[in-house]
């Protein structure tokens, strides 16, 4: 049910370091062509830092580990692709369409595919008012099942920071900060929420990867990168923004699975381009984590 | 641990289309002898469909799987039948008493028989005011991780249909609208809320029950049906009659598995039958797309 | 990956009862020395009632089951000693430290041991205000999933009641009071809270494990076993100590996973010991009825 590509099948089946890389954030998380760029520059950092990279997407409906310069090309701009987090992947894949995927659906085929690390840029998770609104991502429940590690820069910024934090407890997940006691807010590398756990090493990380999954705890592992500090938007700076942005997503009426394009694309528009230049920054940053990271991980094994 | 009849059990070993019925909907659902009146057409519709009825439930602690007349009678008309959900099954098989299975238990003992279509009035949900009362149905649990597809007219009219869609989305369970795109409300066939995706054939349905098992995605599909338009109540007509039927059930301070049986025999009485007519013609209505869902998954194993 | 001791393996390999115990009550929940005297009670209770004790925890990054005096010592006194929830199991192990389990990691590790009883004084749940803060307990989830009994008194007494009992519900797990109609609210035997269930011997006990875990319903069972009458304090007495040690907390900015042990020594304090002695009856009282429904269940096997 899975196509993958050569390259990958010959990594993973003979132990070498492969890192899973998502498409949403190419169709529905960046304007183009900028998306395109980012994600081929991402490949060569993760392919610099030693590991193969394995972007995943719905092609024709078929789940497909590893793209080509085309398959990119067609995700970053062919309006036809539809977003899929877990539970649309039966639909996209029964009737043969294209789909983008999301942390979730990422997580799930990555894990089907073998390939145990995974770099994004932000986790879903809670959105702000959650609470009432039960709009909680599906990322969360992939996390608590599915055995990947999760490379990324924090929670979108859009979300609940503090509650999307102890749903993950709740869920048994282990959420680490990388070199970092406090968990990272995306745009920044501070949210005044302690990281629950610190981490200072890929070979921590890989060793924490080992213990969990060999010990038999299914289920995935967040590590939560701070945004390089040259690039980081000040704390307040953002806020403003992303309270604006939220007002305006409000009075349009926006809801649903449109909501997180609709606010990261909103965002970049009213911070001028600075929030896609340090969007940009963290998902490079994030992807030479991952492939050390996926280096001390198969060393370990 | 189950007893299958010879004729559920043959279809099944032969590939032949089985369609599992739930019990609850007997036994509290409906009063007596509508009830009885109402399993036996919509088993007859089954059949007439050109699959095999299951009805399920538990008999002298036996969960069992397709049920005789006499077995029927007793459901409809025995004060001793205790609804069981999820939780409840042990209880009541370890004592070896008589359980009327919901939608949760349907589905459970559906998937160890060995049966992938499950036709039911309205799914438990989130109820009115969940989100402080924590009171949510364990058949999204269940939808969350059993691998059957359940055919309903959306949601127990009861409940909140906006936050009981929210939950199946962050679950990861896929929800169609068939033939329409917007998600029905049981008595009704607008509710306001969009159907996630949207199908229109019982053959796309079987195909994305393929899809997702076949992928190794474990867990239930819900094919939402509405309501013949000849059948249905106006939205604002039952929407007053479920918000006296609710502040009935308040004043009188019914909670817990209680309160979705009193609420439906409420609503029956004020609405004058309108209601149970509305009920019968749904799940009928259901009964027959089942099966030709049935029918259409069987074809395509 | 699991140290197991010589006579906890034995007689797991001969079928004799054993009785899985926590560590987070006494590295976290009792004042030194009590808490080591009451953990070696509670090892002769068990055996006294013909079953093996085994205590669990982590040592030196070994998941251990089945402890040493001195390790007992070691952890009541030890100030590295890390609480452990399942989500910190991974961290606590690569790293080679101490811990002390949790309701939810103690269940985990007695179920890769292959235990299925388990003693402990009050379950983790929904903490007040959890409708809007999120806090629950990991012991839920891990109710939800994996297949061990545990005996208690309830829920710690900080919690909220109602919402656990909904959570628990919706997630499929079976609630049974142990000679009472009402579920017991940790130091008093009254809660206002009905149980779901009602069982009243060990062999009741043990045949609806059976019925659960052979029918193929993984997950946990929850048995509630109300305090001694003579030891429980009364509940208008007990709840005005809680919300006092509620407010010093919220005075203090406590939060997290220091809640709970901050909370059970501040109601030790305002109590004048009471509420010590009313926690180590208890959780005495628990252990005896652990034996027998682990007797129970070995004989039924
Ligand atoms: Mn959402
Ligand atoms: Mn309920
Ligand atoms: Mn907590």
């Amino acid at each position: 049910m899975l196509t993958v590509t050569d390259e990958v099948r010959d990594a993973l089946a003979s132990g070498r370091p492969v890192v899973a890389l998502e498409s949403t954030i190419i169709s529905h998380g960046m304007p183009y062509p900028q998306n395109v760029e980012m994600a081929r520059t991402v490949e060569g950092i993760v392919r610099d830092g030693g590991a193969v990279p394995a972007t995943i997407a719905v092609l024709h409906g078929r789940p497909t580990i590893g793209l080509s310069t085309d398959d990119l090309e067609l995700l970053a701009s062919d309006e036809s692709v539809i977003k899929v987090s877990l539970r649309d992947l039966p639909y996209v894949v029964s009737r043969g369409l294209h789909g983008a995927t999301t942390v979730a659906s990422t997580m799930r085929l990555a894990a089907l595919a073998g390939i145990s690390v995974f770099v994004t840029g932000g986790l879903g998770g809670v959105h702000r008012g959650g609470e009432t609104s039960y709009d909680v991502s599906a990322d969360l429940t992939e996390l608590a099942t599915t055995s990947v590690a999760v490379v990324c820069a924090g929670v979108k910024s859009i979300l609940d920071i503090g509650l999307t934090l102890e749903k993950l407890e709740t869920l048994g997940v282990p959420v680490l900060g990388y070199g970092t006691d406090e968990f990272p807010s995306f745009f920044s590398r501070s949210s005044g929420f302690g990281a629950p756990m610190r981490v200072d090493s890929p070979a921590e990380v890989a060793a924490l990867m080992r213990a969990k999954w060999d010990l038999g705890l299914a289920g995935g592992v967040v590590v939560a990168n701070p945004i390089p500090a040259e690039s980081e938007i000040p704390a307040d700076e953002i806020g403003a923004i992303i309270d604006r942005a939220l007002a305006d997503m409000d009075s349009l009426g926006i809801t649903g699975k449109d909501a997180t394009p609709y606010l990261l694309g909103r965002i970049v528009e009213i911070s001028d381009g600075a929030s896609l230049a340090a969007n940009i920054a963290l998902v490079e940053h994030n992807a030479r984590l991952g492939a050390a990271i996926a280096q001390a991980h198969a060393r370990s094994a």
